[in-house]
């Protein structure tokens, strides 16, 4: 077999088969296959695509090519949650501990990465004392005893894709369905659980700019995931604004604690139950969306997600006691406000420039390196759909930096139309569902 | 400007332009431009295509990668002439000293290659004494006492395209026309000539197997010969059959001499005179090609040709003995023959396999480091549309290894088919032309 061939092959249409596509995974992981053969692959596939077939194969090979994670020996079936990524995406910290309330196993490994705000180990890290750089053993170890478990992404874990990624990351060739959803997947597969819920965003917050693409990606993932023996459901989800109130660190587990008391925002909440609901189907705790929403609604009435959480923060080193003390993980420095410049409807809140005036402050990361704020972020008071008057705070935007604030504001309020009247109504949180 | 925004406007679609093309091959010569990034961007254009001006541009950038020969002070129209190369092709060796003895100025680089024989240069070099590495000085000097001088492509020339083209080799990139033409067309252009006669060969010895390919080849070159402010024409020239009836080093160069003798081949000649045509009228001492083809037949006929041939051989210090004693470059060793297995008539042979019989005999190198053998070739008695009784032969195996010489009989033999009637007659040599 040689390189040059599966080069030609992708670049007349063809199809790699499975030894193929191992025989070259394994051959870039160990550097046999330089970048530039690999580069002009990924090149083609970007013009002749890939199958599913193919596509589940790649992700195979790219999660054989590192450490997968053993979680046979805890009971019950392992659910793991991902998400494309959006702002103001908090879900995994209430999420989870609602979930696992129930009895559901989770074992989740999570990644720092870059954007308007931290990636949830960040968010986590703002409790005083949490850790997340635990031994696999610790991680097995806790997920059997409280039946929740969260982790920083090893280098271990498919470490092809870390290599892939990178050379497509310089070579534009990024922007491929099956790449992207093998990239994914890769390293989901690696994390060991038994079965997979896919949040997939769309809208102008999210990396899936169009529903029809999202969907595809949606499918494309769960393709994968079942090529590979998981049980996976998918739901596409709306990132047309900021999700729930808050975008920031602490400020965001502060409105996952809110959620877990019963007073989150309603679209956060929603989206928590949604996706809530769809692993306790797969845990086979539940057999109906409806029943499981409701068993979710009770654990968070009679306070078991919160108990859960807070155990799960003591066991990872964190103080529980933000759990009752508000002051905790509230902003620090100034706050500024942010007025409606005229009466009317908020028709349209671009959510990836709102996430921007959230990295201005300092919330988030530009590059890999550079460290955050915990303490700074926006709560927005008014969304869109809302009607609000001039001179009516929109939003505030909690600072340690007057000058970031400033150009963070502008940035914001160029974000933010507001019109007479409503040209459509207000987006629901659940877009569709792959199951 | 970066590589990254050039592969994803080139992967969209978009056109480079000038300043961006120089920059990408600037930058790829000097190694600030990874392989990596530019084998991606070979594949999105085997997939987008490049422009007519894009062509251009790439091509001129190619050229000013490296030396470009000055041959201003040169008197006269210095005219070149380019073969896509082929199966038996010679023509170099007549055409040159024929042309250049009517006074058209010719300063031609010329390489070595892999093959079914050597290039030009391995074929002169049978010659005893003969010698390609001039310096440019001698090589200009030459041209302007003598009016023709040949010399081995320097290493100075065009060295992008030398560096693109191993990338490409590697990549699967090699087979897209703007980058095949740019490639030939960046060291014509580097050699200095004020014009270019091309000969795009066209059939189953040759790089285009279908003429419409070929066609859009030489149109590719022309264009790009043009935009750079050279007279060009080209000819589109039949590669179905071996050309003439000499396959080897010696071989040829006596069956180049025996056409300035006025007793070649008919299709040989009738190639000679076509280009040579060409030449008298892009260095403008002809206006039509009737009367060009005449005075090159008088050149023949009057012994000028033969005469200018061996001031070249002498200038680059070989021994004209041959042009007298065709002992000099008889083969040397046994003499096998091919027969017929049956009557009729050759309907069919395959070019690139007689090529490759050829190379079996030694003739021809399959890697650079190999050596050839002078001496060993094919002459073909008999070729397509020629009538054959069983038994008779077709053609004569000169050879200095007996295995070799079975195994490239066997060959020789599966590349020719005879059938009771001729289904198509013979093809002519001169197929098209392109102004």
């Amino acid at each position: 077999m040689n390189m040059y061939d599966l080069i030609r092959k992708k670049k007349e249409g063809g199809i790699l088969d499975r030894e193929e596509i191992r025989w070259m995974i394994d051959g870039y992981t160990k550097g046999s296959i330089p970048d530039y053969q690999m580069s002009a692959m990924m090149m083609a596939v970007c013009f002749r695509g890939m199958n599913a077939e193919e596509t589940g194969e790649l992700t195979l090979a790219m999660r054989d090519s590192g450490d997968v994670m053993d979680l046979s020996a805890i009971r019950g079936v392992k659910v793991d949650k991902h998400s494309t990524g959006g702002v103001g995406d908090k879900t995994s910290i209430a999420l989870l501990p609602l979930v696992s309330s129930l009895g559901v196993k989770i074992a989740k490994m999570s990644g720092r990465g870059l954007g308007h705000t931290g990636g949830t180990i960040d968010k986590l890290e703002s409790i005083p004392g949490f850790r997340t750089s635990l031994s696999e053993q610790e991680f097995r170890r806790q997920v059997d005893e409280i039946g929740l478990a969260l982790m920083g992404q090893t280098a271990e874990l498919a470490p092809a894709d870390k290599k892939l990624y990178a050379l497509r990351d310089v070579t534009a060739t990024v922007d491929q369905l099956s790449l992207i959803a093998s990239s994914i997947m890769s390293k989901k597969l690696a994390a060991g659980a038994d079965a997979i819920v896919l949040d997939v965003k769309c809208g102008s917050g999210a990396f899936m700019k169009d529903f029809e693409d999202a969907k595809a990606l949606a499918e494309a993932m769960v393709g994968i995931g079942r090529h590979a023996g998981k049980k996976m459901r998918a739901l596409i989800t709306n990132m047309d604004q900021p999700l729930g109130d808050a975008v920031g660190n602490a400020l965001e587990v502060q409105e996952a604690i809110d959620t877990l008391k019963g007073k989150g925002p309603a679209d956060f909440t929603e989206l928590v139950l949604a996706l809530g609901a769809r692993m306790l189907l797969l845990a086979e705790l539940e057999t109906d969306v409806k029943a499981a929403e409701e068993r979710l609604e009770e654990a968070i009435a009679d306070g078991r997600a919160l108990e859960q959480l807070g155990r799960f923060i003591r066991a990872q080193g964190g103080d529980d006691a933000c759990l009752s003390d508000d002051s905790i993980l509230a902003p620090r420095g100034g706050c500024a406000e942010l007025k409606a410049s005229s009466d009317g409807i908020i028709i349209h809140m671009d959510c990836a420039e709102a996430g921007m005036a959230s990295l201005m402050l300092g919330a988030g990361r530009s590059r890999l390196e550079d460290s955050i704020d915990p303490y700074v972020g926006i709560r927005f008071l008014k969304k869109t759909g809302d009607t609000v008057r001039a001179g009516e705070t929109i939003a505030l935007l909690y600072y340690s930096d007057e000058a970031k604030e400033k150009a963070a504001e502008e940035r914001l309020a160029s974000a933010i139309r507001i019109a007479e009247s409503a040209a459509e109504g207000r987006k629901a949180i659940i877009l569709d569902e792959v199951e």
